[in-house]
């Protein structure tokens, strides 16, 4: 059977000594959790995720969810209870304003928190996750009366959100979304169409769920312009604001998929139920994408999670299974074979994920910081400046995450064998999980593409700017510190790698456009294994600096970086630099 | 609902224009197949596949197989016709000596066809594939009774046959095995033990199983030098042949596992079963070898056929599916968006499957010619040859072509979106299905080591000396053809890093046992690369030389490879080249 053991001393770790949570401790929020609340807060969402989140994971994913012939959703055994010990603890809320019944804390710690439960059981983390991030939305476009109707209900649990954006026919282009609201006098619309792929879209957790929903008014603009946002609820508030008349939205069936099989994968048909629109009309793209940028965040966690549960298991059983002798003599000679751990196969495999987890969860901590900074942060230009690189890092995250947490759990996987193939073990489950994550909240080629062809040029190219003069006075900061320099070398080299590719996409990119979609996956992947080696040398710093415990195992899985993934940023330059051609020269009937 | 079409005309340009197999046309077995018949034999072995095979993949996926109260195993509907007509077609027996009711034809045009048939249905396929290993496993080892006894029944279809290697707590290191055989006196032995992930363990396709099963003889050494081989039927054969008396194997349970849901994986528990010894006492290791070979090819096909399909599925969406706008303007502007084959990233992904497919299908017959000659070849010398060649290549196809084959099936499954991770299109099947063909019959970090441990030094080197010579000679004549200069000049980069990893191995491996184990699975990955770069060298100077219809596509095929898939190499020879120190640096208890 599968287990799991939330790190906190990790993220302890990089708060305290790598990010130095402490700077921050005259902000909002921030000023509520000093480092002796933050631990507390973390190791009580450790016990969240080990107790209540992990036991059911594996059997939920044997039973799936299941949709009865009146259209209800039936979550898997044991479901229900764990999200309550969820709801109960306050976690939904654990980054929103006070004044809606949220906890006001960092959204650093929930990101955290989020990589916690998903690694314990991500099927079921979704059903928080989406009402977070439909709360971000309405918080953000909702008026007061929305607001207040909404959010604190669900801040509690006791409702839960959703996103609705694809459709039968699109997904990624939702300028061709069909979908109709036709406005009936009284201030709310009508809804009509079909959603497809909609996570909780129903199920048996909560007494009410509130779907945001993206459709066109009548007569709106053809394409993106016409698009606007709406909250339509399961079950229409009541002047107590209690559920009351059942809405015409209703779930057509479920889809059997890969994995997440604790997750109701939805068809939401909308026959002409009540909706109210948010925000502004024809607006509604906008509006949806700040629950977006959001939820990227939290599916790049979903990454790393799935990375860091599988390695752990893998790891386990990789110290327990004898096989084999070490190629340099029995190293239990006691025993009928040596330990899995002893074959450089395997720690390579292992270690692939271990330095991946060490250095996206600090990854993932500055972005959290980031997205803390700008909103909370005193002055305007500091808020800017955050703003500025988290929106650069999102696409990066969510991208490079996903892929190399997904890539992790197969080898996770392989280090089992057959073991690995079959359900006992857990980790053929952690790979149908991890892989969703590359699809949805924008395929991983979208991110791409959004990194290079809206993040990168933006402003100027301001924010890449800012983040190239930072990495390069970080280097040069570091030279100070001989103990820093097998560690600064090889990332000068993928700096440096890094800013002939975004010199290259400067050049050819602009007046090329499919020099820069074709140049934009590779360009991804070598710009996260850039920032994951720029933390490995801030952890590699910190070690130096504050001698945490185990600071010679960071500093090792530090080395293995450099040595075993840094240099794959080479290879993405030379074939991104090699341009659109031999992509484009196809006919489609060649392809 | 997913498609498949094989893959005939690409099969024969490779072996009438790339391969020139009319020059083979003297030898055994290639005297009745000139290309005309070949042609023909291909032909119906696709029928087999797309109208027999293939409409019965998804449903077999869905059902899976049920195991009874009483130990019978049911498989999926569908399956035993479909079964029936691969056995009644004469396929199972197709490159096996007449002599036992084979055809004798070469044992090239059974690889072509195990692809064709796993692409379709290879939960199916392993069925009859399991057989063939038995077989030749039989054939090379066991006394005239046994061949007589079982050869025919099982070339007919009529019984089947599996491979039992692992239990319970070996499967990898096999010297671990428990299994027991007593001799009874009267030259049979009984067989108690339990084997686990049996293929093909028990099911309903056939009137018998044939069990080869690997046991240690009572008073036997400890270790590998300990064990021997068995036949061991589920009925014993009566005097006149036909099944008789149920002998003591039974299925004790069947494994729910991630994919290959069609096929039964088993636990067998032989209580006492009756078994025969196969070739000589505690040599059984070496035996089973034999038949691991065959299968490790066979596995390689199955990795090349997941791709296959998977790709094929892929592009024919990408063409249907409109999402979205050209980045250089609309090329569809009749329609509401253009469709997915526009956006470079889309071609990208297709291209890196469709690029590995062309050369790994061009590899395998490669391979596939090699194992005939090393049989069937007049010439002592030459049979030697091409017996190296076969067994530097067996683990590099096995390794590389399951590794990208799961990560070509991925990234198709990548081009549908939300579409390829729900079971409606198919996709998320190839992915799980093409997942177990990176661990079973060896592990891929097995084949790996077995490449730079054991193939690499055989006979001082000399399959490798003798493969870098004609790489090196083939570089060199195409000197005389300026259009190939495009494609020699990526592939003398890439052989250039092959000599340097081969040197640094000799160097380093040779002394340091963990740096050979530590550089095994990227050099495995070099290799790979540089010999699907000279298969695209070759196929490019057969369309030069050929001119066959398509030569644009495969040439626009080759410089895609060379220049977005061969720059991996370069990171290969780097990680390889950083030594074992960073992996063997940890602590078991620091990993």
């Amino acid at each position: 059977m599968p287990s799991y053991k939330a790190p906190v001393a990790d993220a302890m770790f990089l708060l305290r000594d790598v990010f130095h949570w402490d700077r921050y401790g005259n902000l909002p929020g921030f000023v509520d959790a000093p480092l002796d609340v933050t631990e507390a807060i973390l190791g009580e969402a450790g016990k969240l995720a080990e107790a209540e989140l992990q036991p059911v994971n594996a059997s939920g994913d044997r039973e799936g969810c299941t949709r009865r012939e009146d259209g209800t959703v039936t979550t898997p055994k044991g479901f229900k209870k764990a999200y309550d010990a969820y709801a109960q603890g306050g976690w939904i809320g654990l980054a929103a304003p006070g004044e809606y019944g949220g906890q006001g804390l960092p959204y650093t710690l929930a990101a955290i928190v989020n990589e916690f439960c998903a690694a314990a059981n991500m099927a079921l983390t979704m059903y928080p996750g989406l009402t977070q991030g439909a709360v971000a939305a309405l918080l953000r476009h909702g008026n007061d009366a929305q607001k207040k109707t909404y959010v604190p209900a669900m801040l509690e649990g006791r409702w839960s959100g959703t996103m609705n954006l694809t459709e039968p026919h699109c997904g990624t282009d939702l300028g061709l979304l069909k979908t109709k609201a036709a406005p009936q006098g009284d201030g709310s619309f009508k809804i009509s169409g079909q959603k497809i792929f909609i996570s909780a879209g129903e199920h048996d957790l909560t007494e009410n769920i509130v779907h945001l929903v993206l459709a066109r008014i009548e007569g709106a603009p053809a394409g993106v312009k016409g698009i606007s946002l709406f909250v339509v609820p399961k079950f229409l508030p009541g002047p107590d604001g209690a559920p009351g008349a059942r809405n015409a939205v209703s779930c057509g069936s479920i889809e059997h998929k890969m994995g997440i099989h604790g997750n109701a994968t939805c068809v939401m048909n909308y026959d002409g139920a009540t909706g109210w629109l948010v925000g502004e009309a024809n607006r509604g793209l906008a509006a949806m994408f700040v629950m977006m940028n959001e939820a990227r965040l939290g599916v790049a966690m979903q990454g790393l999670a799935q990375s860091e549960v599988a390695w752990q298991n893998a790891s386990a059983y990789a110290k327990e299974r004898v096989q084999g002798r070490s190629l340099t003599g029995a190293k239990a000679p006691d025993k009928a074979a040596d330990p899995l751990i002893v074959h450089p196969d395997v720690r390579r495999m292992l270690l692939e994920a271990a330095s991946f987890n060490a250095a996206a969860r600090a990854l993932a901590i500055y972005a959290g910081l980031q997205s803390d900074l700008s909103v909370r942060a005193a002055d305007d230009k500091e808020r800017q400046a955050a703003d500025d690189r988290l929106g650069l890092l999102t696409p990066v995250l969510k991208g490079v995450f996903t892929d190399t947490g997904f890539a992790n759990a197969v080898q996770a996987q392989q280090v089992l064998g057959g073991h690995g193939y079959v359900a006992e073990w857990g980790l053929e489950q952690f790979v149908r999980d991890a892989r969703i994550a590359m699809i949805y909240e924008g395929a991983n080629g979208v991110q791409a593409l959004d990194l290079v062809g809206r993040k990168l040029p933006k402003d100027g190219g301001r924010a890449m700017t800012a983040l190239m003069g930072e990495l390069a006075a970080f280097a040069k900061e570091q030279a100070a510190e001989p103990r820093m320099a097998e560690f600064v070398g090889p990332l000068k080299v993928g700096l440096d790698q890094l800013q002939k590719a975004t010199f290259w996409l400067m050049a050819n990119g602009l007046a090329r456009p499919d020099d820069a979609g074709a140049a934009s996956y590779d360009y991804m992947h070598l710009f996260g294994l850039v920032l994951l080696g720029w933390m490995h040398c801030r952890i590699a710093r910190a070690c130096i600096d504050a001698a945490p415990p185990d600071a010679d195992r960071r500093l090792k899985l530090a080395r293995f970086f450099m040595a075993r993934r840094l240099p794959e940023a080479a290879a993405h330059l030379a074939k991104l630099s090699s341009g659109a051609a031999t992509l484009m020269a196809f006919e489609p009937a060649e392809m």
